[in-house]
């Protein structure tokens, strides 16, 4: 068992100085680094650092660690984020009809792979609900049509608040969420059945038959106003052939989905992505 | 060294025995199969075949051979093909400035790995008559603007069929060739920079980089009229991180480029490759 | 749905004429091949053949066929294997502690990826009994210790017996058959935690981490007496760096041996493998 | 064109700290930091980093860096080691008769990937003489025998040192070089034609073949005195089937010995490898 860690991330102009000011500080309060990672976008000049640290013999009291990040990124003239790895966040699953994206996501927390805990399952079928309950998940079924979305919306952003969720997953939900939604709920992680920015949208995995392609994908990505468009986690892709047909597409893709946005998940998790202008930093 | 084989690709409307009578009339004639594949695309209801037998000792003369197939393709009511693994085709290859395709395609056919000769290299810029001519091709400079591209592409046919060209092979030339073009001589095989769909045209790896994707590709298929477009032969990825500025992926995806491309080729040349309803059948 | 097929794998020593003769046999008893694949391993002079064609309309009725392809065989000198798609193997799955592959086994067989029935789970631990349960599996547990394993082995042929058991699969099951277990009762598939050959034997996590390798692999293979030495069905490999700990090598190979053996397995259910001196023609 | 940069290299105890204190030496003296990565070995109490700032406006001048750097790392109790970016290090390449990897080097290092010059190649045969002048290179053939051995080293050692080598790469160097050897210089760079530590020693295709395995590799790794055992820097496989004989083996292997020695060259020249305890940490 690892001990509790506090992670840091920080998003600034970039200036001379900055790596030594982040660890000066972490140092002058004892804390021992065990993670230091920084990126700087130069065309963009943008600063992005994640700094991780054990939180026993750390002089600041947990109460006095946001503040004092507060304090710290808004010297440097931007935003910084703290969180202590103890803290294990309630996720929310949105699932359609497909199981295998959320089977993998419940087995892997289980399995102590994801720290999180999923207390609630969002479906607008009633087909999954076995597989949510046996891993002690709430499972509630809210059908959506077109007539009802926006209702149905807030019937789901109701209940992400009651259940304290802060992160909410789409594991396979063929729903597309609305702008209202996403203003009132974030973050929200996609998995994509393409490698984008190929076949957005739509029936990727019969578009990609057509095209005759020779692998196939998935993405993890944020979710974002603009569909398919939000910024990527990660991408996987498997190989495929003549013999291939579309429904061995499926079957080959659902791997590449799980392991694309289990990985995506365990990074967001591990606050091991920063993103900025429409993209990630990924510190693994 | 493997003794001669004959190569016979047939493509023909589906029904029962065809695997059968191919394969009888291999063995009637004597010929020891060493290599047979089949595909049916059960949608299109087509037949694909590739058989390949060993020369010596086979009932037929070489030149009865393709007669002999000629008939017996039309007595199934399809088209066939015979190529024998001893006729080593003449190919040019078509380069701009960058160099990282021409050496590697030289180099294996050097190294025995593309059964081919490469009599000639034809591009748009000066750069790359030093690789050329140390591998032995001749190197024909040819500039190209949008007034002069009618004319040139007349001059660049000429060669082609001066040095009895068989295969072209665009490795890395950044002009469009017309239609006109394309209908006087084929087949002509080009590496797009991107796993295709994605990024279709111009400046893939920038785009790319804007997009903030998490891999790169690149794309080997046949040259249609639709830019791009044509039937994919092989497709390759790499993993890219926001540490990578748009030269890494440059960088990073000419390795790509490179394999998929000399593995193309190569499956081409064996004549493992069969293209039907603008996709490609791979009997690897 | 697809139509059930019969599939036949020939093992004969190697001649002109074969796959006329195969495929001949086929069509004479009017059936529609759809898929046929062959392969010579010349320096050993043995001829391997899988051909799978449409039940439907076949000349022969189900109760003769298994005669007919043993008089088809013995003429050429050879064996062979006749399986019917639609006979579903009865499959038993031995475990230890870990529960990765046994629920991925299970999901996929319940999601149809994997053409078998699992009645029967053994385990020498009691964890994985909720698990096994889950899926419809009875679940026995059958403690092993140097002293009992003579005694639980005839006790696991009795069980494998009763449930009707054609093939069985050690998914992460830490125990080491005996060569009378094997005797009594084959084929069984194991999923090794390594690149074999290196690290056979125990603890082959630690060992790579000791090493220091770059990348961690896994193997599907078939049991023999000898151990970790039987024909490889497939291996997979996944980068590890610097920062990854023993408990993230274990982790990362979690989903390597998942995948290595739900894709073994698939392809043994389809009879794609033919096992021949100690090695695997895989026709996929 | 990137402006020149300091890249300093640490190894020494953990304590807490160790990150601001390095970096906060960089800020001192006014250096932008570019790259920092640090690296904490829990089980042996080793840390280690790599940081990389511009040396536009460092304070101090180039020629009081190695003693300023010198006095840090014993300041910490450790090592430490400083390289300039612009100062570009003379390779010597050791070859034997197969070109693959000695071309692809000489390729990269033209085309701007390898920040190396390549004055020296020393081969124990005569066949590449051809490839290494095309690009410049001085080549001397010494032949190799049980008995010449080790005046033949002696005449390689003064042949490095008359050219001011400063890293060795053994591209395909089929010969064992003595510990006498290795005291007298290094670091040398091997490419073995195997995922280590399978099938060490000589034939390991053949040997890969033998076993039946699915995929094959290589591993690019520091030589030491024990044969294939050094620190590893970098491994790549590729998959294999059972239509491959040996010479597929072979001729697969190529591309994936050039990948990985060539990802290994260039990050050992961009000072991304630090050897400890027999491994190496590979900041990417």
């Amino acid at each position: 068992m690892r001990s509790p860690t506090a992670i840091l991330q920080v998003i600034c102009p970039d200036r001379p100085g900055l790596v030594s000011e982040l660890s000066g500080w972490v140092a002058a309060n004892g804390g021992n680094i065990v993670h230091a990672d920084h990126h700087t976008d130069a065309g963009a000049g943008v600063f992005l650092s994640r700094i991780e640290w054990e939180l026993e013999g750390f002089g600041l009291p947990r109460g006095a660690l946001a503040p004092a990040v507060e304090a710290l990124a808004s010297r440097l003239g931007g935003s910084g984020e703290l969180h202590l790895s103890d803290a294990i966040p309630r996720v929310a699953i949105f699932v359609s009809r497909q199981s295998h994206c959320l089977v993998d996501l419940l087995w892997r927390t289980r399995a102590g792979e994801l720290p999180m805990e999923v207390p609630l399952v969002i479906s607008n079928h009633p087909d999954l609900r076995h597989d949510a309950e046996a891993f002690g998940a709430r499972f509630v079924h809210l059908p959506v049509t077109a007539e009802t979305r926006a209702e149905v919306e807030q019937q789901q952003l109701t209940l992400l608040r009651e259940h304290g969720i802060e992160l909410a997953i789409l594991a396979k939900y063929m729903q597309v969420l609305s702008p209202g939604f996403l203003e009132c709920f974030g973050p929200v992680i996609n998995i994509h059945h393409s490698f984008l920015p190929a076949f957005q949208g739509a029936q990727p995995y019969h578009r990609a038959w057509d095209r005759g392609v020779k692998l196939i994908g998935a993405t993890a990505h944020f979710v974002t106003e603009e569909l398919d468009a939000g910024p990527i986690i990660e991408q996987a892709t498997v190989h495929v052939s003549h013999r291939d047909e579309v429904e061995d597409l499926i079957r080959k893709g659902r791997d590449t989905e799980r392991l694309a946005l289990a990985r995506a998940v365990r990074l967001v998790l591990r606050r091991q992505v920063i993103v900025y202008r429409g993209r990630t930093a990924v510190f693994d």
